[in-house]
């Protein structure tokens, strides 16, 4: 049968800065899922939208389109509201951890759809995996039945929602069009919003460790994913926050379980907690919910309850040993004086080569790997004394994973001026 | 074996308006062409370089590459020099049919190698076909023969020449990036420097009914091409003409070949016979010829005798009568007056869906379809008198082929101003 359009056509048209109308865009997503619009198609169009762009109305069209290609969850059988959040991805970035069972402590259903790690990020179900016999995988109902009773599950996101952008992301990740500001906000909003979420906070990451590195494209991002959520009809929220050094003390598996366990006992880092807070009441106000206060339920125990609970319905042990590295391997300060910086994609780098995230999608991961840091940045620090400690179970990563911290931190004389955790809000 | 490149980072620098150093250069395209980088990694760069460009070193390096691909030809053996024309292709133009022997009469060797048509602008060797008996494929010693016994040779170039743009060529053609003027520069040009010829005279259409339709962009793409040239050690020149309204009263195989052998035999229509000279007197130039006048070779009939020649060692028969076609339907003047515009890209498309021209590449073509002008704009005309005969062997092709015309000339009541047919010369 005829197509109704022609792959070359779209493509010129975004390509001579053109607008694409409905229909385009529509036959397009369509088309490629169906394979007839080829790879090397849709990948001259992802470089022609990164490089000319996308009005609101494409991006918009866009997000449907991928949604359109698969099923549709729904939550409105749960006798509470819903709230998911998504983080754009960093280092140490372990916040889903806590703030899950803390937002659901509150009132508020999360259900959280999670990936695994590519890159120098971790990813959270690669975390959770590291607690003893938890499993990512849910079905639908199991799914629903664990939101009602435990309310809050984290879990592997199934393959019938937006299979285009598992396609299209999978070709951008090999053409060099992940970039493509238009297209990652389609391709994390079309997955929440055919989850079904009525609320989402958005944490776009800014700065070195960071996919976006500075505030502006940041920001432009955070406003094109509230305006395809808001358009969609899910509450949509995003907060801007620092990514130049790693977040907490810990990147790495098991190393930011045991992180989230202490934040979850009213204790850890003080920036893991200030971001967990300010997440979690963003959540419950979108959600509708402003009777809770999320810092008392970390002191009460009433999040910690709720994490046990979210293991177990999973299979996890939350009594277990977490796995612990074979080898270790000390960083030490150069010099006397304040850390001024401690680089969040140096972090990340070497975490990911100890054997914490994987250069390839079929790579395992290994549940114990990754860095402690000993300071952050503004703290004082001592020659010789140790700065970050490194764990793997294969020490000939040491070797590689070295290299990544050259120049990575910096010992100075007076503290720098600190960056706020939160840099900006986008609400639309 | 491990690459020494990386796909994604040589598009990441032509994406982020870097410049590609000459190993990048040279890896991606013989990786492309030995298909360890796929044709969506290959169409994102193809729409990141028409996009951000190329420098001219970028493009030098580039049609090396693609050289280094294939074999090349060497006619240093010759008793005489060499000198080969390009078109960027046009409506009517037949210029390659009278030139080639022309410039032979003149002293100077041709080696033409030519290719089929696509779309709207017929091919030379689609136009020697019409010849009863003429074959387009001869080996490299049958060539180089022809040369040294005729001195001029038009033919379909082997396989063996820039494998990788023959590659490349058809990713940009269902990729919507075939507009890209360093990959068209390159394109012609490495097969122009692979096929060894000592001196290259451009001729780039510029208007309506040519690839480039401005005359900012064919210069830009004249001047690409003339310093590939140039820096390859070929003596390169360009001319920029027009290509608003066909060149000569005929568009079509057999037709063109007929006005040609009106050319040749010291008549033929003013634009073609002017068009000729003047690529003539370019290319003895550049061959160093200063002692031979074309107007004085086709005025003395050595130029029909070297066509008849060259016809008859590729098996032509230069006797034979043309075939016509069994349908022919006229389309006649709508008022009295001066005809001031007659569209190039209507007459192309009007002789394409006639059947002179093929939609695919394993298309057959009419020799007998096309169209024959009786007017060129600034003649006069009168109405109901014949202004277009458009000849086919199948009369269902009428009607697909008049809606073509529709708008496609103005008859008026006061000649327009005349545009010059060359443009401008582009020279190193």
């Amino acid at each position: 049968m005829a197509e109704p359009h022609d792959a070359v056509s779209v493509i010129a048209t975004k390509r001579d800065h053109g607008e694409l109308d409905d229909a385009s865009i529509d036959w397009v997503v369509d088309a490629y899922t169906r394979g007839v619009v080829a790879d090397e198609q849709m990948s001259a169009l992802a470089m022609a939208i990164l490089l000319n762009g996308m009005t609101r109305r494409e991006v918009a069209r866009w997000t449907a389109a991928m949604i359109a290609s698969g099923e549709r969850m729904d939550f409105s059988s749960l006798s509470r509201p819903t709230a998911d959040k998504h983080s754009t991805g960093g280092v140490g970035d372990k916040i889903t951890l806590p703030l899950a069972p803390l937002v659901a402590a509150c009132g508020v259903a999360v259900p959280q759809l999670s990936g695994r790690g590519l890159g120098h990020t971790g990813g959270t179900l690669d975390k959770l995996e590291a607690v003893p016999g938890w499993r990512a995988e849910l079905s639908n109902a199991e799914m629903l039945a664990q939101l009602e009773d435990v309310g809050a599950v984290v879990c592997a996101a199934g393959t019938g929602l937006a299979p285009a952008d598992r396609k299209l992301y999978a070709l951008r990740d090999v053409t060099g069009t992940v970039e493509a500001v238009p297209l990652i906000a389609s391709s994390i909003m079309s997955k929440k919003i055919a989850e079904g979420t009525g609320a989402l906070v958005l944490d776009v990451k800014v700065g070195t460790g960071a996919f976006m590195k500075d505030r502006a494209t940041a920001r432009e991002l955070a406003e094109t994913m509230v305006a395809l959520g808001t358009d969609a009809g899910v509450r949509t929220v995003a907060l801007l926050t620092d990514m130049s050094t790693p977040l907490g003390l810990t990147a790495g598996n098991a190393l930011e379980v045991a992180e989230s366990v202490e934040v979850l006992a009213g204790g850890g880092p003080g920036d893991v907690v200030e971001l967990t807070v300010a997440l979690a009441r963003e959540m419950l106000a979108a959600a509708g919910v402003d009777d809770a206060d999320p810092a008392d339920r970390l002191r009460d125990g009433s999040a910690m309850d709720v994490w046990r609970r979210m293991l177990a319905a999973q299979g996890g042990d939350p009594d277990a040993p977490l796995p612990t590295a074979r080898e270790t391997h000390v960083v030490t300060a150069p010099a006397t004086g304040v850390l001024t910086r401690l680089d969040a994609m140096a972090v990340g780098i070497a975490a990911w080569r100890l054997g914490a995230g994987r250069a390839r999608k079929e790579d395992r991961v290994q549940a114990a790997a990754g860095v402690r840091l000993h300071a952050k940045p503004g703290d004082r620090v001592t020659e010789g004394a140790p700065l970050l400690t490194l764990h793997t179970d294969e020490p000939e990563r040491f070797e590689r994973a070295l290299p990544a911290l050259d120049g990575g931190f910096d010992v100075g004389d007076e503290p720098a001026g600190s960056t706020p955790l939160v840099l900006d809000r986008v609400a639309d």
